[in-house]
C-alpha cells in the first residue's frame, strides 16, 4: 500500500461507452475515503453511452489535474479514439505519473493502443481477448489482473471486482470490504451466463454472432496499431 | 411470459440517488429487443448522484409515456421524495398499469411510501430492511424477491441481479442469458464482505455506525407513512 494521501481519480468517458465500465468502478472508488473523482472527456460536453445514456463530463483532458487513478472504459465508441492522438497522449502523461491505470472491458485496447500495455499482463471483454497480443500485453485469461501498476478488468461488470480490488490496493483490505458490504455486493446472477466458458451454446452463438461487426472492425486497427508500436504477433 | 410487444421502460433519478440502482438495471435492460429506455425525473433537470455523478433525465414525470416496467433507484436523496405528493402520485399511476415494478436498494421505501407494497413480500438495502413493515410489505431477506408484478432488489448492486430476473420475465431466459454473457456477469468479488452475515464484524459495525443518521430518519419518516397508509406495526 502506498503512504497515505489524497487521491486523485480520474475516469476517461468519450461516446458510445459501455456505461457500466464506468460507473462500476465510480460506484466503488468514489467511496475511498479522502478521495476526488473527476469525469474527463476529450471535450467538456455530455456524451451518450451505447444504450443512449448522458453522461457529463466535468473537466476536459487539458484541465485534468495529475492522476492518481486513471480509469479507462470500454464500449464499442472506444474504435474511434484508439488512433486519436490527443487520447493517446492523454492516456500516456497520465499513466506515466498513475500510482494505478485502471482499464475494463475494451478499455484495455484503448490503453494498449497507448502503447503502455507492451510486455504487460493483461485482460479484457472475452469477445476482445484475441486482440491483447496485437498491442505487446500477455493475455491472462482472468477476471482480473494486476501487473504493476497496471489493473485491468474483463467485461463491463468485471470492473466492479477490478475496482474493489484496486481499492484494496490503495487503501487496505478493510475499506474495500467496507464499501463491498455498503453496496452490498454478494451477487447472485439468476443464470450460469456470465462467460463464454459457462454460457450454454447456443447463447454463445448468438452473442459471438452480434459482437463480430465490431470485433473485425478492431482487428484492422489493431494490426496497424501494432505495426506502429512494432509490436510482432507471428502466431496469429 | 407476456405477450411480446414494444416495451417501454422507465426509471426514475432525483437528486441524490445512489447511481448505480438505476445504471445497473439501465445496462441490462437497455438491451432488451425491442424495448426503449427513458430516464424521468421529476423535472427535466440534470441531478446528481450521492457521490456526485451528474445524471440527466430527458422525460419530466408529466412528459412520461405509459409504462410496462418502472425502476425505482434508491439513495439518501430517497428520503426527501417519501412525502413528496407528486412523486408518490406518478409511481401509483404507472405502476397501476405497468407490467412490472423493480426498485433497487431503498428505492423499496419509495414504493412503500406510494402505497403500492401493501401486502407484497419484499426486499431493500440491508441497513432498511426492518422499515418494510411500515409500508405494509411482508420482509424477505433475499436478494432479489418477485410478488407478482412487484419485483424489489437487496442493495444497490442486487440491481442487477434484479434486472437480469426482469429480463427473463420480459423476455425469456435465453434474452436473459444473452445479456449476461454481453455484460460478462461472472462476478468474483474479492472478499466476502457483501451482506451483514458475511463481512468481517468491525466491517459491519462502521458500516451500521455510518448509516445510523440516515436509518434514524428513515424511521421517523416511515413511522408518519405508516399513519397515513393506516399500517399498524405492532411488533416494533
Amino acid at each position: 500500500m502506498p503512504t497515505y494521501r489524497h487521491l486523485t481519480i480520474g475516469a476517461i468517458i468519450f461516446p458510445k461507452l459501455d456505461q457500466i465500465d464506468f460507473t462500476g468502478p465510480f460506484e466503488v472508488l468514489s467511496r475511498l475515503p479522502d478521495s476526488t473523482f473527476h469525469v474527463l472527456a476529450k471535450q467538456r460536453e455530455p456524451v451518450r453511452d451505447i444504450h443512449g445514456l448522458i453522461l457529463t463530463p466535468e473537466l476536459a483532458f487539458d484541465e485534468a489535474p495529475p492522476l492518481d487513478v486513471l480509469i479507462v472504459p470500454g464500449g464499442s465508441g472506444l474504435d474511434a479514439f484508439m488512433e486519436d492522438e490527443e487520447t493517446l497522449a492523454f492516456i500516456r502523461r497520465q499513466a506515466a505519473r498513475a500510482t494505478c491505470v485502471f482499464s475494463v472491458c475494451a478499455g484495455a485496447l484503448l490503453c494498449g493502443a497507448a502503447g503502455i500495455l507492451q510486455g504487460v499482463r493483461a485482460t479484457t471483454h472475452w469477445t476482445a481477448f484475441h486482440l491483447l497480443g496485437y498491442f505487446g500485453a500477455i493475455p491472462v485469461d482472468a477476471r482480473v489482473v494486476i501487473d504493476g501498476k497496471i489493473v485491468t478488468a474483463a467485461g463491463v461488470t468485471a470492473g466492479i471486482d477490478g475496482a474493489l480490488r484496486v481499492a484494496a490496493i490503495l487503501r487496505g483490505d478493510e475499506v474495500a470490504q467496507q464499501i463491498q458490504l455498503a453496496i452490498q455486493y454478494a451477487p447472485d446472477p439468476p443464470f450460469h451466463s456470465g462467460s463464454p466458458e459457462t454460457a450454454p451454446p447456443k447463447v454463445l452463438e448468438a452473442a459471438k454472432a452480434a459482437a463480430q461487426p465490431i470485433t473485425e472492425g478492431r482487428l484492422v486497427i489493431a494490426k496497424r496499431i501494432a505495426q506502429k508500436l512494432g509490436v510482432s504477433v507471428t502466431h496469429r
